[in-house]
């Protein structure tokens, strides 16, 4: 089904960006599980918009209502269910895309696929809103993850082709503006700004690792580590490559070059360098689960773009108001530790299984 | 499961290196469908070892044997199996891996998965050899795609760093060895053999793009079409990294440039240009669905290499020798193009239903 | 996923008894079907307690709030989610069975597996109370299979002992006590008040079938019609026991007399008797698909009864206080339509794919 | 998918019963399971036709050929695909059926749904046939289970109306006509020789319980164990009806008769009755696992029936040659042990992830 995911965790998401509310049930979550419910709104704050000067001016108090699953706020095995109204929406804006699509966006495909039924406003089940959801499904997994020893951080990788410069470390992702190289940091975020006051928006690439990580999680094929992460990433909206390791990087190396040589430290397995980016086979090394994904330019842009009017089939030129995020990678940052979290630990209940 | 794939058409891949078989189930496949036997032949013949100076000397015959799920060649609903049987094995060869696992290869995770009741030899689930069965099962699946006004075509988009140049055209796919530009196939070609004498490998990139595709097919979130393609070619051994359309290069791009203006052709809405890569939201455009994924180094290389004794936990030193390609990239051609079949027909069959 | 079920509409319920809320997401229907909501609610009505002489005096309003999938009452494509808040609880009640485990609920069971950290109020998530969502998204199928010549009609054949007499007929299902014989009616009715007054229940068999399917719905083995209906009704709490046309009565029957000879009437194959329930090797024949649930009698009576007080582990004795139908079957004749509806309509989807 | 089931442990059936081979893939067993081969074999033979006086005189060998998943004869934790060669088949008898469709078969529906492209040799896939490699994967999870200390156990409770008395013990289980009272199985004998005689089939009861299960196994809703039990069994040809515990005759019983007391035995808490069949609330107490299904009589009957011809659309008499069971319960047995071990090995799988 479409909007859901998982085998061992099951994550269902529900909402259109102006219904009533959106939300998210996650089956699978054992019993007697305590929720930091101030930890899990920090972490979705952080997801929030109208934040800071680089994203939407729309504001959202995105406080999740949870309706079961829950005695008080420790789980009780039942299917955990939570919700977040939908405020400040404002549908009559969107009516004009029904008939014009907005290029980038899911409009035109939307109305073939729903035969013209589908929700616009706002994007409907399309908007980045869902991933709202996604991030409390994901903010429980991560706490979860924690107890267990295994943290996910994240970087801003890239913005508008300014690359960040170091490594990713723990440190980096505490950080309000996720980069290593802080001068970086700035340029992107001036980038930003040009972008925007051009009525533009800019694309880039988030990094995400999972440190902590047992060796032996994942499995070969198509459950492997790789297809569990893609399987939710590409579920992002904005999200068109994904790479683990060294990615696209060993199309022009050796295998002398990319095979990372096991070594023993501290007792235990390892591996000099991390090409794989932590997984073998599908399976876990127990090196840090690296992975980055590059999102496009954010859709909505100011600027006169040309489409097509669906009731004459004319070309038509159109301007996108309305509040957007000129860039949306920074926001994207905590999705995508989110969408990591629920992979992994789907893994991590997975991984129960294989004593019998 | 982790060997199992798709939701309406539904494919079980089983067997080891050096099983008694390797092969395949696939339900969900209509009845009345008729298989063009020869032409299977000679779609995994694409893949199959041996063939010419750049892969390797392993010879097998690969042909499947179909074992139910046909009255002659005619589907009949009932669930198709075919089997490969394995001949020209020789697991004496792996013994050591067992102990000293390879670099680049699933040894040492499927160890630690399987606590040491892995089959090694030859890489067991884990070996490229799987891939047969993939290839009989997408075979299928392309000839039907075929009847329904579909192709896939792909091409070497990279070897080794050497890029190949110029657009991928459908006939390009038919070539021996899937280049648009000959003279850059011919530098790839020289640095394979540059990289074997040197007892070493080199990786790449396959491009593959689905031609006469409507619009429509996907859905939104988990089974956008993104989604659908990653779960199986992440499933190919090899593969690091998948993105489409402009891919990662969208960091780098603004929205006015990036976005895909439409237009009207011959009274059929499409765009102008094809950066989405034929997705929006996850559902197609009609335009062709362009992806790409790069392979790592084949890990098995002559060259030494540094990895531990399991037993002793000191390090060591190991050459794999045997029959390897020095580069993968040729014979995951036609695994790509199995993959893509299978993913779109999957969807094909979803689409079914939206009118309910 | 234990509260979900479904392969081409995937139905997920959650809350518990007396969390914020029940509710269910359905998801996989078509866009573009309009809901009466009217209808839904006089549906949902059936179901619900209050209403009469014979079930519990605890009054919910039941009405659902429709939180996504549509566009004013028409399906939009996206996960259609509907909750019902709870409000008329008194979780006090329930403190004592957490300790002292009532005799045939789920108290006991569910506190092993959920090592004590389940939601006793009221039953939790294994409540009758969940049987409302399952009826929101079986009555949204009943809707939709009505406008495809379908329709789902049931009775109460058995209570206490009592048995209905003659054939279940369309109209009978319109009845407020649906049984064909109104004198039988109302012993059963008389035998309900008995076993009130005794502080005792009752158990019944509700019959139901389903008219003007067509021959060739459903598929072999695991997800024959029968496996379909199954899975649901035994998700329904008190059902033990579950039987397709002549049923249990097999066992003492001849081949010669339980075959149903194949006929011709008004040039269409039909069937002389229908003692295989309209179902043949997993697929619908085009006759009446008929089946039988027992529900076994309603475990919270006034009836002083023994259990084990888990923290002394001494015997005890209870007795269950509170608003309790001493005889569910009523209500359950609603919930039965609503699961075949949600089995009928699901098999229906899958058949869209036959063809390829 | 129609021939496949479960969640952790997943099977697929595959083959026709004149096709070149039946088997089974089992994904999802744990590494490091020695399976007795000789064991397996002697479970298969319970199963195979042509043992004694009241089966079938076909004959098979119906040794199954394992492709993979092993090393030896252990586990490798890669697909466990077994086969079955098909080899006594006379496909000719068959033909006229796919005209004339046999009453109580399914070659009318099978030719409705698969548009006459289905197998009718031999009833194709829903030959009985596709029984042997459930039995494979049946018989693998009963030596894992039994190494758990769980068995299953099962007799013939009734055939043609004939019922065993006393309750099912262990030690009924290990006689070739398993039922309790010699006399009644005596009398059923007789009552299968008769209908044998007469050109007819009679049909009846298997009962079967799963010994030794600790409380807390399954689900709640709709991955309860009657859930996953009937998923299965209703997977069995011939199965019309299924029961747990005092099943159907809860309809007749009242709470205070019907609710089992709980008590403590050696410490341990328990049921002094068990109604329930070992279940609450879908989930296992502890006690017995108890469950029923009814098989109708063999319809491949000598006896002349009347039937159709498809072609000219006129009634027909037909009579059905060949060798077939008079009465197919016998064989059954171990049938619904190999169910109920699936159903029971996979829940079992499930439980180890509620701790997370």
């Amino acid at each position: 089904m479409s909007s859901s995911y998982g085998e061992n965790l099951r994550l269902t998401i529900f909402g259109q960006s102006h219904s009533a509310a959106v939300g998210m049930t996650l089956e699978g979550l054992p019993a007697g599980v305590t929720i930091d419910m101030e930890k899990l709104r920090a972490f979705l704050a952080r997801r929030a918009p109208g934040q800071n000067a680089w994203s939407t001016a729309r504001k959202e108090a995105d406080l999740p209502e949870f309706l079961s699953g829950l005695r008080g706020d420790v789980t009780c095995g039942a299917p955990l269910t939570a919700i977040i109204r939908n405020t400040d929406t404002r549908s009559g804006d969107y009516a004009p895309f029904a008939v014009t699509p907005r290029p980038g966006h899911a409009d035109y495909t939307a109305s073939v696929k729903y035969h013209g039924f589908q929700d616009p406003a706002g994007g409907g089940h399309f908007s980045g809103r869902l991933t709202a959801p996604l991030c409390i499904a994901g903010g429980v997994c991560l706490q979860i993850l924690e107890g267990l020893g295994v943290r996910v951080v994240s970087r801003i990788a890239m913005i508008g082709g300014i690359e960040d410069r170091g490594e990713l470390l723990a440190s980096t992702a505490d950080k309000p503006f996720p980069v290593v190289d802080g001068e970086r940091g700035e340029q992107m975020r001036a980038a930003i700004s040009d972008a925007r006051a051009a009525g533009d928006s800019l694309g880039g690439i988030v990094e995400c690792a999972v440190l902590g990580l047992p060796a032996g999680l994942g499995d070969p094929m198509f459950d492997g580590m790789e297809n569990r992460i893609a399987s939710l990433v590409f579920g992002i909206p904005a999200v068109k490559g994904l790479e683990f390791g060294a990615g696209f990087a060993v199309a022009s190396m050796r295998g002398s070059e990319n095979n990372d040589p096991f070594t023993v430290e501290d007792g235990e397995i390892t591996t000099v360098t991390n090409h794989c980016g932590g997984i073998l086979g599908g399976i876990t090394t127990g090196m840090p689960l690296v992975f980055r994904a590059a999102f496009k330019p954010t859709p909505s842009i100011a600027r006169e773009q040309q489409s097509v009017d669906l009731n004459t089939m004319e070309t038509a030129r159109l301007s996108v108001g309305g509040r957007h995020d000129p860039c949306i990678v920074p926001r994207a940052v905590p999705v995508m530790e989110a969408a990591a979290a629920l992979a992994v630990y789907d893994a991590w209940l997975a991984r129960r299984k294989d004593r019998g």
